[in-house]
């Protein structure tokens, strides 16, 4: 069993490499594909997100990275996959994943969204409260892997030079 | 009684008709009123929101379309109506209305907000997805009246010549 | 347009007070119908859970006290009414609300539940909260009407006498 | 991939039928297993649960009927099945899975819950509101497979004759 | 300043010790108080339950252990505490916690309730997840104190015995 | 014990005067921190914020209003304060602070955040409502302090000018 495991991933943090690992363990094939919204800013472009996705996942055989834009289930149906996975943390969550899991499924009868529960260590975590600690220098060496630790030191030190 | 059903039916849906059929049912009067909002930026204007309401709505005798701006208990006092309608789809939804039904009370005594559930069939429907799923040239004529799906189409295409 | 507002009422609360006022006030006729479910025990009999609420009521000219049992629907069609008003609190009240409004709907399809917003006040008041504190001889002044408040001490003091 | 979808079934509705067939469009294999809650009181006993859901079933070659008594993690361990299916309808049903697949996890670090969401017509539906329906002879023909509406009348009627 | 944490400890789990560990490094005195409601069973008699407590705590020397029956109000007056300390995990926990904070205000002005976040790690845990876990032998060694395990399989063997 | 309520205050409302006035009754010291965050667009400047505060507080010995920006552990480190206070109204609020909770210990081991539950009374109030019946030349006299009051209706009489 192929599934896709959508999101933004900017930056990954420990709660999706969490979710992925045990993915990894489950399904014979998982793709990491990463939105590529051009309306919504990022801080990491999408070719730097799929480079720190590929270095913290290349221990995994049966793990690809990938890129999309546009509607999931139309990129859901170019790669012939009908099974996604998406974490759940928190009630806020579980009603916006519920949401477009409904609608994805109206759009497209196919397709089937399962819902992993992060560990409770991971609870709290998510890209927007590390991109907001790393702006403030504060510590994320326990929140992401060490690759995405420097690579946001660089981009915030470039982003203060650039002012 | 007569009722008012405001929002910003940026574009009316599916839930939105449910929920208008339900009250023209029920009430001698049915008030639609499109909140012009003009510190928010909307896919339609407040005249296109009003005449895709009008067309969608005009079988029915007892409800009128109609648009505001400002405070709703202002308006609501100048149209001399007491009893808002809203529909309720979600916890999310759920705890944001019922402090607007407060606060409503609070600077307006007489006003009261009846709530109604959406059909289970419309409980992940909204206009912002409606848009996202329009702005990919996704299928939406399951969760939009035809002549809302073409406005769509029109608005989107127009939208990318003038790019 | 007439209502049902159905209730345990095991006793009826300054809660349940705060939205039969607010309904006798938008509704030609308000029937508040208590529920005798014989399999569910309770502080109050059915009898003395209607001469209360009849007590508490008999200012409303608008308003009348019934009893019914068995399932909602049939009694509202016995009654002839199709609106249900129920109070809405919390986000525990809300989704089991939500889920006997829509069950009631897909069994008699013309059935239609209103939902009003409890006053702020009244947030964390339930007949089960008033039950608990009047058995450890709590106050209960500000939760309940007076004859209310009578009743619990005298029906307490008199399981302490059965015991 | 093999999976089991652990459950009270008290009785199997539509909502747990659409599950399953989700599931067996998916999976290798279903185990559906019903819990036998001795400590619990249920309307039909473990034989009659399991003799329902098999005549529901019996259309699907990849789908096993069985049951079990104790914990969930060992009755997985003993049938080499480390994936539990659950459905998710509603914020409360939420949290109670999610601490659930969370406690799961730390008593047995191999298994893993993955969540699917019921159709939005089903949101409100579940074997202790068909329950209660049937017991004032409510019409669940809608909400339950017609083998089980026959055995609900049966059992009704039966309970009735011995009082 | 002087706090009451009051409970059921039916029994004790690893998640109000770390509340309690929490506690008494913020404040003077910690009243840790075990609720003796008779009309409520419970698997650990009163007496158990505060012995278990007393095991656990005794490394604190601002650390009580004490029981209370009727109201918290009643016990925090007679104890001239007014700051309770309750511990939070999820939303069904926080909407109930609320209710009774607000009510215990309306009934004492000066009394107010501190809520604490259990960490992550214990967000799945209660003391009834403990108590049906050791029901069917489950091993429950990292959610509860050693002294707790084995009060739990001498208490289960003991209700065995006396079948 | 010393505590810091942080927050926008952008203005101050009711509700926050409510919860300082517990804080100030209960805890030693109370420093009510207003974070300035450059990136995020408020109504009022830091200043006028300090300044609004410090009127409407100056009846209290042991409350101080304070500035900061950057994360609040860093804060929390250079005032030698190790408590912080935050309100908590709706289940919305919960979830994020719970979440802020959770990811400043995970920063901070020694920190800890104490929930207090707002008044019933101000359960619908925020920040974000006051501005926007301010800018809509609503009533806000029940909402906010006099000298709040004042300064929204000066602010946004000037706004209009420079327009």
């Amino acid at each position: 069993m192929e599934v896709i495991y959508p999101g933004s991933f900017d930056p990954i943090t420990n709660g999706h490499l969490d979710i992925i690992d045990r993915c990894a363990k489950k399904f014979d094939k998982v793709i990491v594909s990463i939105l590529n919204n051009t309306s919504k800013k990022t801080l990491f472009t999408v070719e730097e997100r799929k480079e720190l996705l590929e270095k913290c996942l290349e221990k995994y055989d049966n793990v690809e990275v990938d890129t999309f834009s546009g509607l999931l289930i139309d990129y859901a149906k170019e790669k012939n996959v009908t099974t996604m996975v998406r974490g759940l943390r928190a009630v806020s969550d579980f009603e916006y994943e519920m949401q477009m899991a409904l609608v994805n499924r109206k759009l497209y009868d196919e397709i089937e969204t399962l819902f992993m529960v992060s560990s409770g260590d991971y609870a709290y975590l998510s890209s927007s409260i590390v991109r907001e600690i790393s702006l403030f220098d504060g510590d994320v060496s326990c929140l992401v892997p060490e690759v995405v630790e420097k690579a946001l030191k660089e981009k915030i030190k470039g982003g203060r030079k650039n002012q």
